[in-house]
């Protein structure tokens, strides 16, 4: 990494203009505990309040990334030659501050507003639709939250090279663009396809009748704690709690924390999603929070692609491994007070890499959860091109899980109902969850490379080699390359799916006998 | 109450006030939520960003509360002859609403900062001091707390008929005077006095092993649940967690949030500690947070006296009760798994009312705190008069607990050094303890004869009747008038302390066979 000149030769524009950035910053991981709160420990009558509060911090968070002298100090930076010398962090920092104040300054207050005025609204109809599966009770509260996305997406602005679409995307997967990820996805989707009919047709299903046994919560719990702290994760600086949907929060420096849920019949599906979170946690707990960039985009995430390519890689990658399991199954087998002393190594392997086409995205298997995700790109994708109407949705829905995943879809509700993102205007998003798959098959292979007994170290329970090499590669960097400059740099080769398709072929094969 | 004229009628001038000093008010049960997470669930690593989260929100609301535009709407609200309108509720809001203006606008800036500064740094240095006994390390650090201290007071100046001291009693007992709270004190001190060498020379002390017995502190915290259910404390309204020093946080409407702490051989001290902070709670609940008083000074306590009326009313005047353990022993048994089924009635009422002379306030019973508490008010008041200097402190404190409680303090670790108050300018504090006891002891004497079964309806676990009581005399007025006109309006009498000498003579006497 290029060094930047110290702090104390920092011109003062530019340490008025970070001072005032992390100054939002801070204000806004006040928001993220507010959030965090209200999922696990406020009562629920405190809901109402929580609402105030949380708009009021929003508020001053973007009047605080939006005031005018942010705008200045910028400019004024942004014409500092030494500052934006290519390659030093001041450049790449004013470069995503820059971003962000325009993406911030570019939406209308009032197209804010009425879009989480519609979206709080539509996500409501969404609820009560998807309940008695009627998606003509949802059709014109999606089709007014497309029309404002569209509007966002105009004001946003279409990226160079770019459609409109990909001024959405670009919130969430920054410099991506829809076509290029078309190239990667419509490969991996046609080799999946078949993969996946291949399995189907000719492999013996896994013993899975185990992992439904019952298991005390606090037993879980325990296990899990103690695999996230092998994993390495800090309890220091984080914590696990417990929620309705599992998720990470980074409130700040020192503080991560996670959640999970148990279900007294599932220890394998907790499991999964706390070793999930955790991937998401170690990455906040390995960007750059403290230091000269604290509060500053150097500091943050680079992309939610990224980010889930982290919780994937320990939730998959490492949690559905052999040698994973060869430390992880004895130390289970304790906790759970011997209910799996009946249960060799091969049976809870193959019982961990299931292959089964399903309807329920959140529900699918890692083969077939990314078919549920490129079905998801190619519709929203349509949507705001106009190439397709809303009418038509659940039409096109029903024939893409017909023909990629072979599954009749019975109803709305088991179809495009089951997912809240639309209802609220978060198009764009979906993608990033398979970009997270294959950047993380990408990253595997070149780990593999370069730690080249991580299997044997694996089965010792020992991740620390693996976590350096994420701590060096990918989390030291923060936002300070794009997300495929930084795939690239660690792995020397543009972005292909092909360490995924390879990932899979020798992981849920040999589960099903093939 | 007299109504106000309804919102529909109210000026523009009194609805954009309230609607900033309500904003206000948000942002600071934001500050409250960051407090509560920093004692229960915060990581260690947490601290430092916390620091910064917790001072950004206080800046930000100090801003808010002091906004040039609040005075001139106080001022435009001022000269509105109908909303002045004597004995309305608008009249007693701006009244209220200027109180808290003028106060926060007083101080410099330059001197809050000191203050903070100061403060953070003596009470280090007193921490260092106590636990090495070490009264001159400390002294020049409490010289300067002390100037500090005073010069607040003259910014905020002296209120009407009063002293320098009041201007900061004043701030958590509006409209006290040293001198008036001093005629109540005074008598009540003596007659204390002599209250207590009398049972220490001619009583015989009740049984208390049986309260150090181990029970698990998940019974304890089961029990200590029930008991507050039973109270009335709204659950799904508020939360019971544990924290090194209990406190209750009414973090905003719909969410109050107590802590205790447990010792396995300690569950009377654990309840006391639950009941007191449930007590706190009960008045948050209780306030009139929302409503058209949302987030103004209507909805707020109105003193720290009172506050601490309503805990100390269940902890000691309930929770202390034969009535109370007539419901609340086989309750404990069935919670403790029978470990105090060998105890009667009587023993156990005996052994919550204790009364043996201490060195200690924090672990004194209920006779004898409070001559500790008014033995800090004479010597804080001397010492912000001048009449006494730091150095005489030590001595001036020791003689005082030799001929009050007819103790010998050994060392000022155990003496002056003891609470931490002093060391950040929390002075005029420390009567409100003892005014909440005598505020309480009133009230009950009050509530006893207009409930007059109290007895037996707490006996059966009953205390809908007592809360509404509360409710209706005391929560629901918020901060509409004064902690003495509330008490006159609620008991129909002035101020004394007979109450509270005829309630320990009732209560402790027979527990020492007297």
């Amino acid at each position: 990494m290029t060094a930047t000149a110290d702090a104390n030769t920092l011109p003062a524009h530019y340490i008025e203009l970070t001072g005032l950035i992390r100054e939002a910053s801070t204000l806004g991981s006040v928001g993220s505990l507010l959030g965090w709160d209200q999922e696990t420990y406020m009562p629920p009558a405190g809901g109402p309040a929580r609402g105030e509060q949380a708009a009021l911090i929003a508020r001053l968070t973007h009047e605080m990334h939006t005031a005018p002298r942010v705008g200045e100090l910028l400019s004024a930076c942004e014409s500092d030659a030494d500052l934006m010398q290519e390659g030093t962090e001041s450049a790449a920092n004013i470069r995503a501050m820059r971003r962000d104040y325009d993406k911030a300054t570019r939406l209308p207050g009032s197209l804010v507003a009425e879009l989480a005025r519609t979206g709080s609204e539509a996500q409501d109809i969404w609820k009560h639709a998807r309940a008695k599966s009627d998606f003509s009770a949802f059709a014109p509260a999606l089709t007014k939250m497309l029309d404002l996305t569209r509007r966002k997406a105009e004001c946003l602005g279409i990226p160079e090279g770019g459609e409109l679409y990909d001024a959405l995307l670009d919130e969430y997967e920054p410099d991506a663009r829809a076509a290029q990820i078309e190239q990667v996805f419509l490969p991996l989707r046609d080799r999946l396809s078949v993969f996946i009919a291949d399995i189907t047709a000719n492999g013996t299903p896994p013993r899975v009748d185990f992992t439904r046994r019952a298991i005390p919560v606090g037993r879980q719990h325990a296990f899990g704690q103690a695999v996230l702290a092998a994993l390495g994760f800090d309890f220091s600086a984080g914590r696990l709690d417990t929620s309705t949907h599992p998720f990470c929060s980074g409130i700040s420096a020192g503080d991560t924390r996670l959640t999970t849920r148990y279900a007294e019949d599932n220890f394998a599906d907790a499991l999964s999603s706390t070793m999930h979170e955790c991937g998401h946690g170690l990455y906040e707990q390995g960007l750059p929070k403290s230091g000269p960039h604290a509060g500053t985009p150097l500091a943050g995430s680079v992309s939610l692609g990224i980010h889930e390519s982290q919780s994937r890689m320990w939730e998959n990658f490492v949690g559905r491994s052999r040698p994973f399991w060869a430390w992880a199954l004895p130390l289970a087998n304790q906790h759970f007070d011997g209910a799996l002393s009946d249960i060799d190594l091969d049976t809870m392997v193959r019982a961990m890499n299931t292959c089964t086409p399903s309807l329920i995205r959140v529900e699918s298997d890692e083969p077939t959860y990314n078919l549920h995700v490129m079905i998801r790109f190619g519709l929203e994708r349509s949507l705001i091109k106009g190439d397709l109407s809303v009418k038509d949705l659940p039409g096109a829905w029903n024939e893409q899980y017909r023909k990629l995943l072979g599954v009749e879809v019975p109803d709305d509700r088991r179809g495009c109902l089951q997912d809240v993102h639309w209802s609220f205007g978060l198009i764009g998003y979906f993608p990033t969850y398979s970009l997270g798959n294959i950047y993380a098959a990408q990253l595997w292979e070149t780990i593999n490379e370069q730690i080249t007994d991580l299997d044997a170290q694996m089965a010792r329970g020992e991740f620390g080699a693996l976590l350096s090499w994420l701590r060096e590669n990918i989390h030291r960097h923060g936002r300070r390359y794009s997300a495929q400059e930084l795939c690239e740099r660690a792995t020397g080769k543009p972005l292909s799916a092909d360490p995924l398709m390879r990932h899979l072929e020798r992981r849920v094969k040999p589960a099903y006998g093939l």
